[in-house]
Parts: C-alpha cells; sequence; structure tokens
C-alpha cells in the first residue's frame, strides 16, 4: 500500500492491539487467582482446608497455562502483521472477548469439584468446554481472514505460517468440541485431561505448526 | 509548532494518554466478567442456575461490546491528534471516568433483571442510560474542543473527521436519552434494544461517520 | 554522562518506569468503581437504595479525580526526568505504594458515611487525611531528591520547576494534616471539603506552578 | 546473529514481554489492597476494627515491597537480554505465575493472624514461604538458563553479572526454605521476620550483586 493511501497510519496500529491485548492478558491471567481463597474452616483446620481446595489450584494452573499460550500466540502473530483493517480489530476483540470469558468457567468447574456432585460436574466440564470451542473459533477467524488476505502480513512470512496456525486453531475447537461430549455423556475425567494437554499442546507449537522442528534447534 | 516552544515534550504526549486508557479500558472490560459468578443453586440444579443467568451474559456482552467501540474510537481519535493541552487531557480522562463506571449500571441491570420486579427494572434501565448519556457527552467535549483547535490535529486530517465524530457522539447522547425515558415511562425492554443496538452501530461506525463508505472497500 | 558509563540503559530507563506507573494508577482508578455495588434493599427500593448510596459516588468522583491527578502530575514529571538512579526507582515505587492505597480509606469512608455513626466518621476522615499525607510525602521525597540531583533532569528545564513541585507537595502534606486533624477534632465535614478541594487545586496547577500563567494562553 | 536468520524479530521481543510482565506486577500490587477492608465492626468501633487489622497492613507492605523488587529484578535483567527463545518466554512466564500466585498466601496469613490459632499460624506461615521458594526456583531457571545461553545476552554484560544473579536467586530459595521449616516446626515469628527481610536484601541488591558497591556511588 501507498504511504499516501493511509496518511494517518489508521490501518498500521498494531502496537496498539499488541498494548490492549497485553492489559487484557495480564488482567485475565491475574484475576484467575482472586479464586484461590483463605478457606472457610474451624480454627485449626487451615492445614485440611487448603488441601481440600486442590481442584481449585489444578483449575488455576490449566487456565494460566492456556492464557499463557494465548499471549505467546498473539504476540507470534502480530509480530508477522503488517496492518490491521477494522474486521481485524474485531476478530482481535473477539479473541479478547472469549479469553476474559475464561474466569468465569475456571470459578464454575472449581467449585462444583469441591462440591462433588456428579451431574453438576458433568454441567461445569460442558461449560468450560464451551468456552474453550469459542476461544479457538475466534482464533479460527482471525487467522482465516489472514490466510485469505495476504497484503495485511508483513513480507516475508510464508504463506504456509497462517495455514498452519489456522489448522492449529480447527484441532483446538475439535478437542474441546470431544472434551465437553466426552466429559459430559462418558466421564468428566475426560474433559479434565484434555483440558489441561491442550494447552501443553499449544505450547509446545506456539511459535507456529512448522517451525516446531526449528524450536528445538534454538537451545 | 516550533520545536523550541516545548521542548520538552508537554504538549505532544498522546503516547502515555494512550498506554493509560488502554490500561483502563483492558481492566473495565475485563472487570465485568466478574460478575459472572458460579450460580447459588443446590446441587445438581447447576445447568438451570447457568441457564437462569442470561441477563448477566446479555448485560456482559453488551457492555463488553461498547467498551470495546469505545476503544477503537479512542485509538482513532488520538493517531489523528498532534499534541494535547491539560484541556485535552482532561476531557480525555473524563472520558475514563465514565467508561470506567459502567461495571456499575451493568450489575445493577443484571441483578435486577434476575429478581423481576417491573419497576426495579425501570430504574435500573435508567441508570444504564443516565451513564450511557454521560459518556456520550464526555466524547461530545473531547471532540467538540478538537473541531475548534485545529492546531491540536494532524496535518492531513481533513476538518470533517472531527465534525463527523461531534455529530456521532450527539447521536449517541439522544439515544441513550431516549433510552432512558422510554424505557423507564413506557416499557424497559426498548431501553434494552437500544443499548443494544447503539454499540453496534457505533461499532460500524468506529474509522469516522464519514469513512464507512471507504471502510467497505477494505475488504 | 558519557554513554560508555552505562552501555546498558540501566539508569535511563525512564519509559518502564512510565509504563509501570500507568498500569498501577489505571488499575486503581478502575478498582474504586468496585465499591459501587447494586444496593441491597427490598424489592421495589431500589431507587431509594441507589440514592442513599450517595457517599459512595462522591468518594468515587473525590478519589477518580486524585488518581487522575496524580498520573498528570506524574507524567508532567517523568517527561523532565533523564534517568533515574535506585533512589528515585524506590521514591517512584513510593508514590504507587501510596496511590495503590486509596481505595482502602475511600472503601472505609463510604462505608461510615451510609451508617452515619459521628465517631466513626470521624475516624474515617483521619484516616483517608492519613493517606493523603502518605502520598504528598512521597510526592516530596521524589521532587526533593530531584531538585538536590540535577543530573537526572532533562536540560532545559529550569531548576524553578522542581522547586515548585516541592512546594506543591508540602502543601498537600499541610492540607491533608488540616483535614485530618479539623476533620477528627472539629467537624469531619472539613475534612471532606479539603478532600475534594485538594485535587482540584492540584488539577489546575498539574503542569507545574509556575505554568499556570501559561496555561490560560494554551486554549 | 544476522538478520536474515529472524527476519521478523520472532526472538528479539523482549519489549512486549517487559509490557506484559509490567501489566501483572501492575495488578498484582493493586490486588493486594483488596484485601484491606472496612473491618466488620459495632457502630462506634471503627478505630479498634482498624488498628486490629495490623496484620493486614503488615502483610500489604511486605507483599508489597515483594513485587516491587520483582519488578525492578525484572527491569534490570531484561535491559540486559538481547533476544529470547520459546524456553526463556517460558522461564519468564513461569516468574509472573509464581508472582501472582503472592496474593493467595498473603491473604491467608494475614487472616490466621487475626484469628490467632497457632497451628493455623504456621500452616500459613509454610505456605508463604512455599510460594516465596516457588518464586525464588522460577529466577533460578531464567538465570540459569541466561548464565548458559550468552548468545541472548546484550554484548557488554560481564558474564559475572547472571553468576551473581543466580546466586541471589538461590540464597532466596534457601532463605524462604529456612523460613518456612523454622517457622512451622520452632516459631511463626521467625518465619515472619525472614518474609520481611528478604525482600529488603532483595531490594539493596536489585541492580545486581556485584554492583552494590557502585550503586552506593550513584547518589
Amino acid at each position: 500500500m501507498a504511504e499516501h493511501d493511509d496518511p494517518l497510519g489508521i490501518r498500521s496500529d498494531t502496537s496498539r492491539a499488541g498494548a490492549f491485548a497485553d492489559g487484557v492478558f495480564a488482567i485475565v491471567i491475574t484475576l484467575l487467582v482472586l479464586d484461590l481463597r483463605p478457606p472457610h474452616v474451624p480454627p485449626g483446620q487451615l492445614l485440611r482446608g487448603l488441601l481440600a481446595q486442590w481442584p481449585s489450584y489444578l483449575a488455576y494452573v490449566t487456565s494460566y497455562l492456556y492464557v499463557a499460550v494465548v499471549w505467546l500466540n498473539h504476540k507470534a502473530s502480530l509480530s508477522r502483521i503488517r496492518l490491521m483493517d477494522p474486521f481485524l480489530h474485531w476478530a482481535n476483540l473477539g479473541i479478547l472477548f472469549t479469553t476474559a470469558l475464561l474466569p468465569f468457567p475456571t470459578a464454575v468447574i472449581s467449585e462444583v469439584m469441591e462440591a462433588e456432585n456428579s451431574q453438576d460436574v458433568r454441567v461445569a466440564v460442558a461449560l468450560y468446554a464451551l468456552v474453550g470451542v469459542m476461544l479457538c473459533a475466534s482464533w479460527v477467524v482471525f487467522f482465516q481472514y489472514l490466510k485469505w488476505h495476504p497484503e495485511f502480513v508483513k513480507e516475508g512470512v510464508g504463506s504456509r505460517f497462517f495455514k498452519g496456525e489456522t489448522k492449529r486453531a480447527w484441532a483446538g475447537v475439535a478437542l474441546y468440541a470431544a472434551a465437553g461430549v466426552l466429559g459430559y455423556l462418558v466421564a468428566p475425567w475426560i474433559g479434565l485431561v484434555i483440558f489441561l494437554v491442550v494447552p501443553v499442546f499449544y505450547g509446545m507449537t506456539s511459535h507456529g505448526w512448522n517451525t516446531w522442528g526449528r524450536h528445538r534447534r534454538w537451545g
């Protein structure tokens, strides 16, 4: 694009989109800890109370990992984007929307795990899976748009990059959908294991599906 | 302005104003999710409890959309501003003040929607409308000042831009006032529909009233 | 300072100090709204409940104004600083510490104002005044150090600037101390009026004691 | 590293890592104040209620100091890093994870201090020590990796720097482990004193173990 088409840099402002996203991710990751509260137990029972809260700790670790991975992905993507049009800004805001939702199903799942009603656990697993599907779907929209509009991508980024990212995002949609269906219909622990595995999978491939091989070489 | 008039860059510091605004918007957008809590229901009733909270979800989506639009507007405006004097900083702080208020009427409206007392719903709608009027009025002040002081605007920005923005802000004042009056005197749902429609209207015109035609061409 | 004395820019890093401060101020200003909650009233009494919360609104406005002024002062000061040594960083962290405290006395004061026990109101006013004194005292330390160490100040900043700022900070210490003593011993409303007046005073002089005259000319 | 090896700057992005960390630290430092609440006391007892909360104030000061020191360390380290690979990003996210945990043991410790059950106090001290050990251990990983990979460090940074930092981090692991063991088995106050002393120790050496002498010269 020639400079005179956009003298005010309206379309190229990835820096403020990055700063805003950093703010949202930083707050989400920190709000998660607000659900870790001193347990309400009789005097002398603090240790037992703290140990009984283990589902909260697991939920905290899982969601922290997830947001950390979202941040790494976001950084890796934005560093390859040359400019953003309104649609891309809205796709970005969609990612922030679904990420900001995460503390809600996290709180629900850690609460019902302590109460141990099996029907409620299934519902909570399905809710977490639903938010997971929405989050991955918002990435699909973002990456798909960039795949279709190479004019927004920096020179030197191979077309394979956003193709690979789109595949990764679809994999997430499928995995969370499976976690929700299996966790609700078969056994909640299947869903919970998938919730913990997905961020690890994304984390290991967070600099792009195709750069996984290169990544090992960096050490 | 010649460089020697402002050797310390006091008047030109839009970058820190942008960073501060990003912080406030990021926190407001994330605080909204704090009102989505695990429902207090008897064991086995989680699904019913989650579904009964639908007004909270709608309130969350509406307010999220609103803050997202405020962020886009803020970014689009600041990228056209060359320097800020104290008045403009205070006008900016006024926008942040009214935006930061938003979680309060959002929490009120989602609470009374679940309780379903019709008088309280009317009051809550009027309160949300009042904050909406204040928010749009703070934009009127900001844009009007820029319309009157073109020396603060970057070269190359046509005078039509901030004229169009001032009109959009006045439209918001009128719409929220109408939502409050009609929602209070006639029927709350009229107000609620307007609350959802206004951010969509602003979102579609967020790169300026006059660039709406161009925007479509960008796809 | 010659470049080879500090090849890593350790001492010149005002940018991250500014970003960190922006984050803290943005969060403090937004946390204040968390104390505005839907009132707990019987069905149909929402309007009365909202109106009865007026001390919370006043406390919110006062503290918002205060943090806004702190942000403006901080920006104006940092833009004049060339580099920061560890002491200056700790002085800056002291300002952030006392500012981050502000939501606590704000919550106390708005709670006791609704309960209307006169002894508690006096204590709450004294507590708010104490935090105000601490906040202004942390500015005294910051400005005094810069007055004594002109080597940290950018060229072109007259020595009068930080002298004037030190005076303004001492004025704040004196005003809050007076507010606390008079509010506790004589009548709480004296303290409350001072709490509202001080940020307005600082706001009007926020680009430096000596530039107040110039400020008017900018319009 | 030649430019063509990393045309997109994927590995060199310390700026967004710094901005994200600033956001997390700013939120953690501000969330700590949320545990300072107006005391629930009968009318007229506010002063007594405020004074009875002294353990909360001490916990607030201690944790604030700690996060402030983490921020200073983080800034000092990042300003010496030339580029970050995925492992270093994850090590950084580990530091943010353990820092974001801090409000949890802080809330636990200030709650049990007020209740004064001696067994619970021991457990709370051990919990705080555990998080302290985890936090220092995450720094060990970060510094150790930089010690082993000088190619990520800026030119001009002597190899002694990250060696000294690794030592400081190990010292923290040892001190918190001692605080936990002594505080649990012997007397809680030993742990509490160590908790307050460690941040002071780190603060005084926050620009590197070896620059402590130089630091004094800066005044």
